[in-house]
């Protein structure tokens, strides 16, 4: 076997199922190697950044990573604002790219870039490969630290003359994870003691403790203590709706997360960094729980969360489930469309198991607001802020979880920045809706503006209007075989998600909102 | 006047006209900086790779540097791909990046990245304003990196709470270039040895030396001495068509490649680089010209060429202009299209001064091979191989040359990723006609395969093919504003190039080719 295939041989034996690509000559012997097996799904994504998002879908609900297959520096750049969204939402991916021959790489031919540097913004791990024979080892370590803790990014360099060498029998093992550091005792002591106190307390969760046994554990909690959960506003990975313990999120704007924040004397962070402001707004804060007293974080963003909840419920004695918030759907609005209305129709027809990726960026609030009254679903959020993920998101959740339906609740505005990933969930038959929210603009910056008093002349209007011309999105989504309908009014929008959840395969409804 | 608007006021007053922006919060005072001028036209991409692909295009044809406003880290990783492209083409480029206000920074929020580690893969130049007074001269020297020598890529990082502050009457003035260095004499009477020598010669060109005065020096050399003139496969600008010397691109394929140079016993460089492999082929060499004699090489990519090729014409006594190639289109063919007919068609219909964007990977190769036998027109080529460029490249060109006709001769693998381009093309009425070689397949990795004698299995099939389901390029690009029509055979293009020629604003024609 040549070293491409041990790469190949060794994710294979690792378990791992699916490769996101769009490879070049470099990567062609890593190609040829993956013809080999049918244990890994190989899916091409027609811009990099449809592989990179897939990946980090993908990673979040399987919980195991996916392989990337990018071209060289410029396919990993291409990819590269995704990854620092999975970078965020901690999730495990390992990507392979490959690079110039070794005897070429001084000729600095036209693809030459420093891809280390690149991959060194977002990765946790980063190699190259210099021998063949260390092309396997190094695919096991990528993995291995793709896996540590709650999940990274790998980048392995794989020069074009190694991948073609041969190598023998030259399949690596992947080491078992280290399990995690236990909790801090003192930490978990602490935050009994404030969840015993007489001030409203708050749960500030974030990472694995937002859905399965970690949200389970946090509603224990939550029951006992009548403690309120709250989570990040740019969540990973959330369990909610009917059954779920209701759980807050904090919310974007900085006034309106302090306000919620203020709202408890005692707050118990877990999983989660530290909350800060999404952008440094004149006269608000950066970090909104400095300065204060009656804050314990049992675990950060990379430590044992759900271990730390166990001890905590524990040590309160909190072994009741949490009922969990009751199957409320709203009644039905009728008429013309707001973000509101929108929401109102999407809870009322979530399926049951849908995995929902809320990133449209204005029209997503409504829809947090009561998502809990939906149907038991997950949803996976933003993480990084790097605008466009959705619809690639949305592929990776739908192939980690192919018996369930995804929702990409998606803007215009970010929607347009992945239209090619429409293409990938024809091909591979997903079975995505994607609801685009079209309100013609790129509506947060006219909000910030206008928080600020300002309405800005002919370039602010320019660079945030997207009137002109308008997008027609079930025009361009079949012309990249997506069927689909624009809907003007509520009831519309109900027969839309109707026929769209009905039928399997993607789907896309242009929903029109002032 | 704050520092945002003493930003955009130093660009201004420096001769900058465009804006290729896809702002975010922390660049909206720039936008509403930009509200103020009427001298700086801004252009809205839907994805950065847009806006910067729009900016060489720009560059590489007005010779000066258009801005680009990217948001953050993760606006300015997706750019990155074709400001690689455009720092290989020694394009001349000034990016604005608003960065998160100094008093954030450290609170690693939501879109925090490394800016400048991304900027320094492609920068030629990279600063971050930490005082609000500098601003304006560090635009200046953005600005003016940007010009010295052939051109690069420079990369400002201003902090949103920076670009908020009052600095009074603040505009920095770009000083002059500084003036090329004089070429070798050395050198010069090197060259002038050879060529007057008895082996056949070639002058191999790159840069200023394929258009303008650089390339009428070099054809009057050709005239002089019976020099051949070759250009560099991925070229920034070339003039050719009637009039103009014949110039022969470079064979992608290194056995090509190496057979054309070998033909001649001297080569004098000329604004090029040495020429190296496009990739590192197994048994092909990296550098074609190492270990050979009768080589001198004039000026490299950083020096004044049409200064060094003025010394050698005068040394020669070359005075007269080539009388260049004949206008001789080739005869119309008729039937279904292939790569050959498709050139025939565009080389017939082409019309003067047009701007040609080949950028299709595979099929721009037939065209090249004659397109000096069309009218007088120039060419912006692919020339760091990042694709998906063209599409964006064409609306910069546009933009720099409103009264040429731009075309660009896509393929649809490369333009599948840059759909959002066609948006842009729309909203700015640009005359663009994009043809979109659609074989439905990454062709380029299939020869690759050929090549080498494999014919790959199923993983192979599906990262090559974009058969399944087929794009319908007709109606993605109507729903992003452009018409268009489908062609199938010679006629039917002859007719779609007539009226996309014919009437003003963007075309698009898909031509199914094997």
């Amino acid at each position: 076997m040549n070293a491409a295939e041990s790469v190949v041989r060794t994710a294979e034996a690792a378990g791992v199922e699916v490769c996101f690509a769009n490879p070049g000559t470099t990567e062609m012997p890593l190609v040829l190697a993956l013809d080999r097996t049918t244990r890994i799904r190989t899916v091409l994504g027609l811009h990099e950044a449809i592989c990179t998002g897939a990946a980090d879908g993908y990673g979040r609900v399987k919980g195991t990573p996916a392989l990337t297959l990018l071209h060289l520096g410029p396919g990993l750049a291409n990819g590269l604002a995704n990854l620092h969204n999975a970078r965020r939402a901690r999730t495990p991916c390992v990507n392979l790219i490959g690079e110039h021959a070794t005897w070429h790489r001084d000729a600095d031919a036209p693809l030459s870039m420093d891809i280390e540097a690149l991959a060194r913004t977002v990765a946790r791990w980063t190699a190259r490969a210099v021998h063949a024979r260390e092309a396997a080892r190094l695919t096991a370590q990528a993995i291995a630290q793709a896996c540590a803790g709650r999940g990274g990014i790998s980048t392995l360099v794989l020069p074009h003359d190694l991948l073609c060498e041969e190598v023998g029998d030259a399949i690596a093992t992947v080491p078992p994870p280290e399990p995690p550091l236990p909790p801090d005792p003192g930490a978990v002591a602490a935050a009994a003691e404030l969840l015993r106190g007489a001030a409203p307390s708050a749960l500030f969760l974030g990472g694995p403790a937002l859905w399965g046994e970690g949200l389970r554990l946090a509603g224990r909690i939550a029951r006992a203590t009548g403690a309120t959960l709250i989570c990040e506003t740019g969540f990973a990975r959330l369990a909610t709706g009917a059954g779920r313990p209701p759980v807050h999120r904090l919310p974007y704007f900085p006034e309106q997360a302090q306000a919620l924040l203020d709202r408890f004397g005692h707050i118990i962070g877990c999983g989660a960094k530290r909350p800060v402001s999404f952008f440094g707004w004149p006269g608000k804060p950066s970090r909104y729980l400095e300065d204060r007293e009656g804050v314990v974080w049992l675990a950060g963003e990379n430590e044992d969360a759900v271990g730390a909840l166990r001890e905590l419920a524990d040590m309160l004695g909190a072994h009741e489930d949490h009922p969990g918030s009751d199957y409320d759907p709203p009644a039905l609005p009728s008429g013309s469309l707001d973000g509101a209305k929108l929401a109102a129709v999407l809870v009322h027809h979530l399926p049951e198991q849908a995995i929902v990726v809320p990133t449209a960026v204005t029209n997503a609030f409504p829809f947090s607001a009561i998502a809990e009254r939906a149907r038991p679903h997950e949803q996976l959020a933003l993480t990084g802020g790097a605008i466009g993920e959705g619809p690639a998101l949305a592929i990776g959740a739908a192939l980690a979880a192919p018996d369930r339906k995804v929702v990409n609740l998606e803007a215009d505005g970010s929607g347009a920045y992945a239209l090619q990933a429409l293409w990938t969930q024809a091909r591979e038959r997903l079975d995505i809706v994607t609801i685009v929210c079209a309100n013609r603009a790129y509506r947060i910056l006219q909000l910030e503006l206008e928080r600020q008093g300002l309405s800005g002349g002919s370039a602010t209007r320019a660079l945030t209007s997207l009137e002109d011309p308008p997008i027609d999105w079930v025009t361009v989504a079949r012309g990249l075989g997506v069927p689909g309908v624009r809907v003007e009014d509520a009831e519309g929008l109900g027969r839309a998600l109707t026929r769209a959840f009905a039928e399997p395969g993607p789907f896309l409804i242009e929903a029109r909102l002032p």
